[in-house]
């Protein structure tokens, strides 16, 4: 152990921006000797400021900074994802020693964590890609935190991350992820969920808006009242709090003036990209990806708006809100579902070792994608840990039988009205085909046979077979 | 040039596969002097049996095989796609001399298309990404071929490819696709469109079997229907043709037997992924890619099956088939678009000067999509060279005006049924999304401002924007 005077500190953090920042003051709120460094003047000028309280003092110095570390050395980045990250790395790696820890909190691409962490693994530093999520409060206050890597590093940062985390009924919300990038892939696939949940929330909102007429006073109290309810989560809670929100350039309402092309940072293409990769359909953070791509090409839009012509009314019967509920409740348990069935194939074939239950119960407080429901998926996966698919457990069955006739109901309405809701079909279509027994793939497997000789293999025995279909040319 | 006895031959082809030697004797049915390269003994030999017309002699050593053929030396790669293609292409390249030509007709990824082109570029050797499509058919009798590369170079085979190629009305299906890796860039998209139309026909197979009740003859009998109206092409065609044909084994139908997992080689999931990189939508192809990685969950399927049991027969109107074949059009529709939207994408992003028109033109003859629809393309391109989007021509517009209303009742029907139709109902969803002049994405972006602080643009004012969305903490 390094015991010099210097090395005081048992944390520091690489990255002093908001996000850093707030984790570092947590940290020093729990008790922690916490340190960090930037390069920048402003941001250490921030940090001390705010940390004033615990007389923290950061370091513009890399060498300064590494030496005042007690060791094994534990380092945590909150930089850039990218090559702000390698960079990074490759500035800190001479300075420190076998046995060291870097922990790289941003929302890197988990194929970059993954040869990082062969990489340092070579040279005795353990690498961790650590996802957090909880934005800047969540930082602050208590974070969901992913962490995965090296199970023994793990034990040196675990009372840390416990305690600086969010917790639910006493509960941490942070554990032990697995091996390798495994951490980041479970944030990244948690965002690709996020990115669903929004886009229904959107559908929602456009479906109360344009199809029923509703305002914003209206529209808000829909969604108060569907979180008191078993659709109780923090997005729909933000989402409710987002229409009251006055403007005050023109005094109307602030969500209003909001242009229409929703941004996006990369972490739910990702998700979709990696799930065709390793072939799992998760269909609706697919569209949710794409009906963001969608939303930005505003010009042809409105273009198309002025041929096409508006969506109409939708006529609908008197319980129509509770039919959109139920909506809801089964397309955000179709989008949960989708990720962690994704979850569950990436366990497999990149040996993560991920414990499902625990995962979902890590999601219940901290994070974006908190929510009431995940208290029934940790539920089922904690009944049965391998899990393949949700909708196998028959508590959930239960519950999304319940919801299907509404949920039809408010889907064809929307489509038969002209209403856009991607998401909300794209689950439900989902469903419908992860529920049929003997899909018409049968047909596309003949047509490949037909035009390409790619063969097909039949139901009634083994093996690969070859027809020639082109019967009237033979 | 090299003009002594041994330099014979105009053209040569490594890989003597069914596909090498079908395009192979098809260039000598057109007159042209050509041979082959390949390890396997008997590959040669077939080539040999059946080139006999031609007095055809194909190589089993490199130097020999390069040797025989004119400079510039013209050299078509038909070997499996990935790093097969870069083995070949270090050992040709020591054997030539600058000028030659080496022409990839695989299914290569575009981006190794992009470096080898570049690779070889340095080398003074002209490097063509060649998609070709057809299947073994097409390559022995006139496929449609896609070839991108260096202009000037692309004189030197113009004439063959346009000779070898299928023609309709007379114009050949092969034309100059546009600069670096765009030519294996569009095959892509190609292959991306054909998936998205096998999924409508599959789902079209499903609600006549299983919403309806048609068995095999019945089926049959309405994709001949539709093959003889505007929804005449290739894959209609043999989809009608499977129906009929006869299983020797059970007496039944091939079809029947067949196993409901369909495979895939990548190609449309490429096209998905490189469409959410350069932000472009096209959900019924993401839609296709997914709907296939559903089918191989066959035991999870049939689980479910038995938990949340079958979709119901439809109730539907007398003129229901009408309205599927107004659902086909419309959804067909859709693909197309969304395929020739990511050209007109992947045109400015890669800078390959694509001619739209043009893709379409010669996509009417020897390929998997082809289709009397693709006339309709070619025109609206033709009339408007940088059109955006295919649905704003006008005379499409009316089309597909005309076919909405048959198109909602269709995805309504089945969505009330409990019918699988994810693609049909991705394209109308999709529509409706492009439909709508003001999306509900303002509220992801007050989302992504209240727990990210990611900002927002206003509709009425330029400008980066932050708000306080708590108000109730602050």
């Amino acid at each position: 152990m390094n015991n010099d005077k210097k090395a005081q500190f048992a944390f520091g953090m690489v990255g002093l921006g908001t996000m850093g920042r707030n984790l570092l003051l947590n940290m020093a709120d729990n008790g922690f000797a916490v340190t960090g460094y930037d390069k920048s003047e402003k941001m250490l000028q921030f940090f001390e400021e705010e940390g004033k309280a615990h007389n923290l003092k950061g370091f513009s110095d890399i060498e300064d900074f590494v030496q005042s570390l007690q060791t094994p050395r534990t380092i945590i980045l909150l930089v850039p994802a990218g090559p702000i990250v390698d960079s990074v790395i490759s500035e800190l790696q001479p300075l420190l020693t076998k046995g060291d820890i870097i922990i790289d909190s941003g929302n890197s691409h988990f194929t970059d964590t993954s040869r990082r962490y062969l990489e340092l693994k070579d040279k005795g530093i353990h690498f961790f890609g650590m996802g957090i999520s909880g934005g800047e409060e969540g930082a602050r206050f208590g974070p969901s935190m992913m962490p995965g890597g090296d199970k023994q590093a793990y034990a040196h940062v675990k009372e840390m991350l416990e305690a600086v985390s969010a917790k639910v009924n006493g509960d941490p919300c942070v554990t032990y992820i697995g091996a390798g990038a495994s951490g980041h892939f479970v944030k990244m696939t948690h965002n690709g969920i996020e990115y669903a949940i929004m886009q229904l929330l959107a559908e929602a909102y456009e479906i109360l808006k344009n199809g029923l007429g509703y305002d914003n006073n209206q529209i808000q109290q829909v969604f108060e009242k569907w979180n008191n309810g078993r659709l109780k989560s923090f997005l729909m809670e933000i989402t409710k709090d987002v229409f009251l929100v006055k403007d005050d350039k023109t005094g109307g309402f602030l969500v209003d003036v909001i242009k229409d092309e929703a941004k996006s940072k990369g972490t739910g293409k990702w998700t979709s990209q990696v799930a065709m990769d390793i072939e799992m359909p998760i269909p609706i953070i697919d569209t949710a990806v794409s009906t963001r791509n969608l939303s930005k090409l505003k010009k042809l839009r409105v273009e198309l708006d002025e041929a096409f012509g508006d969506a109409e009314k939708m006529k609908v019967s008197a319980n129509f809100i509770d039919d959109l509920e139920e909506a809801f409740y089964f397309a955000m348990a179709n989008a949960y579902a989708q990720g962690m069935h994704l979850l569950w194939k990436a366990s497999i074939d990149y040996e993560y070792g991920l414990n499902m239950a625990e995962i979902a119960k890590i999601w219940r407080g901290g994070c974006i994608i908190r929510a009431e429901f995940l208290e029934d998926i940790y539920q089922a996966y904690q009944k049965k840990p391998d899990l393949e698919h949700l909708f196998a457990d028959s508590g959930i069955q239960q519950k999304i039988k319940q919801s299907l006739k509404g949920t039809r109901n408010v889907v064809s309405s929307a489509i038969n009205a002209g209403l856009a809701i991607p998401c909300f079909a794209a689950a439900l279509t989902y469903f419908d085909t992860l529920k049929t027994g003997r899909m018409p793939s049968n047909l596309t497997q003949a047509q490949r046979d037909f035009f390409g000789a790619h063969t097909f293999e039949r139901i009634d025995c083994e093996g690969i077979f070859h027809a020639n279909w082109n019967q009237k040319n033979s």
